[in-house]
């Protein structure tokens, strides 16, 4: 019997990542200035990202190297295996072969550990002693603060208030590690304030959070701040997860037809996508398909118009080219709050109106059913957020049953679902809704 | 850089379970008939068991071989990696060589699906279509959920009611796996109608709990009763654990002064010590030490009688000769609940008894300590209970430093604390009993 898990030694973590930018078929717009629509320099985001990270904002290298500190790191979870969901296949009855990449294993239980620690290190080689961001259900935070201790920095979490209060045991997570955790708005920054002065009660935003850490880091010397996905340079990071993939699938002698990321801000995606995605632009894999799934209640690549958008709801960063739903769109409570984001990366935004990738959007129910049929095959519980690629997965693999064809299908299980235990009783109990 | 991991390929999945039976020093004294006080034979043990299980329990040979179907499961999250804890190492400034198994790694997070999986599948053998369990704070039922789903069988657990009320994740966890649940005492059996009423409000034990699942058992044809700890084939199953360790620690090119587990039952302390205690036995290894870290609380190692004593509150099961602090012991609801049990396995209990194991007693908060300590290092946030085998290799490590001996410890981290947040938040908080 062949092997189940496809496995790397640690020799094979990358020693670079791989920057899709000189490959794109058609040069990225670039992002412009709020007030005069010009295009901005790298100069205008030095007051909140170290200049390492801007020069990899807006790299045009293609093999950017990693460190040795960071790939050192790395070696707690990394090359993390490739399985074969031979039981999956099975229950499905397709003659598919399903693989998926599983960045679950990290010790905070997602891929978002693998920029985390670039940005820490990064920021730590410039003088910086801590880092403030934003988390929402708290998977973006608890990698940063785990990141933050690894590489001993500060870390400083602006936690939406309505998660702060019902979703304790990430800020739990976050508190191990020793990080700072705070319920927004807070009364500790002048944007926080003005919120709080509306309306006391204020479950709080992304939007918000965002702007009280931007504020925070723009405030300190020793602070900068740290974006969990969307940018450049996170995208870029996460090409490791395919990098390693593509070495995995050449062990199993097999090229996926398909690859599939679930997709919120782009990185997971990105990650997985980007390296094979070199081998179609460069031609010589014209027949791939890279998909990126997402939740029909959140749909920016779907339904989103790509357009100049601001990144944050309350419209003080940059202006990006993106497909979003508006800065200022606010998506129903689903339970895969890591995908609930009005944007798309402009890489992922990019390559969409080019005809490099393509979009699904699904609805959490059947999601859901996906991600329980796989914990039964598989014994991993998903994810909310991955279980939409999962579910890609399992729709292409049924597709292939109907049509008689041997598929090759991979997709990236960015993460695990112990945390989201609530969300797999409300659909197990008929709760859940569409 | 030598490997953080020491990984192994699937082609060393141990072909054979290792049963110390026949190496032990002296003779096990026989489980006893409670009424008779006469040796038990395997027949006794018939109607809640199936006879392949009886057999192992009581087996002399040395190597048991593991089915095909059951090492093709173990491939999804076997072999699991032993880590060097070099970060820790570092932080502790210490000459020993820390390194730990990685039993968390399994898709339910503990080392307790070695033996799940084996037993469900014996059952499967013998025509078995439904197996009934207890669960306390929930690792071992979604263990068998898991395992059960696996091999196709039904499972039913009964869950101590305060933790089916105050611990909803692992209950929720069981249910995806599609097990059913049910609160004890329930209204499903005579002893939970029994004890329900004397008391309608009964908060439950694991004594009860037993009760129930082994009536469930004995009642139904198509049922047998699955225990997760304590008896001789649980913890042989478990001894894959240590027999994939060593040849790891082979491959590090270091072999154990002191190899640590902590202690409940005994399953996962001796599922890593016994193929290591074998070279002891056999005069190849006579300086190696093999410690169970037990709670302060439950010190049934350390403070415990050896003696004959049921293995069950309500003393309805066969007795055992074992260090046990009695069957009606209560122990205080400490946060490490997998270590909550009133005796050890008769196995452990005659090792320490002959002298070739030892036994030390934690204080929760100190072992918390050393858990929080552990995850800001290394990442991985430990169960409580592994956090006993973190806190003795920490001592360890820290004496090596006193005597500038290079010591080699391996200790197993049998779990992960994902599920024990509320814990790590009462001990960060200030709020821990000790």
């Amino acid at each position: 019997m062949t092997d189940t898990k496809i496995t790397l030694p640690e020799s094979d973590i990358p020693t670079h990542f791989y920057n899709i930018a000189p490959d794109l078929p058609t040069p990225m717009p670039p992002p412009l200035h709020p007030g005069t629509k010009e295009p901005i320099g790298p100069e205008a985001l030095a007051p909140i990202f170290p200049m390492g990270l801007i020069l990899q904002e807006v790299s045009q290298e293609r093999w950017i190297e990693i460190p040795d500190e960071v790939r050192n790191i790395y070696r707690l979870y990394r090359p993390s295996p490739v399985f074969r969901a031979r039981a999956l296949e099975e229950f499905l009855d397709t003659p598919a072969k399903i693989y998926y990449k599983s960045e679950h294993v990290s010790p905070v239980g997602s891929h978002k550990l693998n920029t985390a620690l670039m940005q820490a290190w990064m920021n730590k080689q410039e003088g910086v002693k801590r880092l403030a961001t934003e988390t929402g259900a708290g998977q973006w935070g608890s990698a940063l603060a785990c990141a933050c201790r690894l590489m001993g920095l500060e870390c400083m979490v602006y936690m939406v208030r309505v998660s702060y209060d019902s979703k304790p045991y990430r800020r739990i997570m976050m508190k191990t590690y020793g990080a700072e955790i705070i319920a927004s708005p807070s009364t500790t920054t002048r944007a926080g304030r003005t919120i709080l002065a509306k309306d006391p009660q204020s479950p709080g935003s992304l939007g918000i959070a965002i702007s009280e850490a931007i504020e925070d880091a723009a405030g300190r010397d020793d602070t900068k701040y740290a974006l969990g996905s969307v940018l450049n340079h996170v995208l870029l990071h996460q090409t490791i997860i395919g990098q390693e993939a593509k070495k995995q699938m050449e062990l199993a002698g097999d090229y996926p037809d398909i690859v599939i990321g679930c997709h919120g801000g782009g990185s997971n995606f990105a990650g997985l996508a980007f390296p094979f995605l070199r081998d179609k632009l460069k031609g010589e894999r014209p027949a791939l398909r890279a998909i990126a799934a997402e939740p029909a209640s959140c749909p920016s690549l779907t339904k989103g118009a790509r357009e100049y958008d601001f990144g944050d709801t309350a419209g003080t960063t940059p202006l990006m080219m993106m497909h979003t739903l508006g800065h200022d769109f606010i998506p129903p409570p689903v339970h895969a709050g890591g995908l609930r984001y009005h944007g798309s990366a402009p890489l992922v935004s990019h390559l969409l109106a080019a005809g490099a990738i393509e979009a699904e959007a699904y609805q959490q129910r059947e999601v859901f059913k996906s991600a329980v049929d796989f914990a039964r095959c598989e014994g991993t519980i998903p994810a909310p957020e991955s279980a939409h690629a999962i579910h890609s997965a399992i729709r292409h693999a049924l597709a292939a049953r109907a049509s008689g064809e041997k598929k090759i299908i991979l997709f990236n299980l960015s993460g695990h679902g112990i945390f989201d235990m609530a969300a797999y009783e409300a659909y197990l109990d008929g709760k859940m809704g569409a």
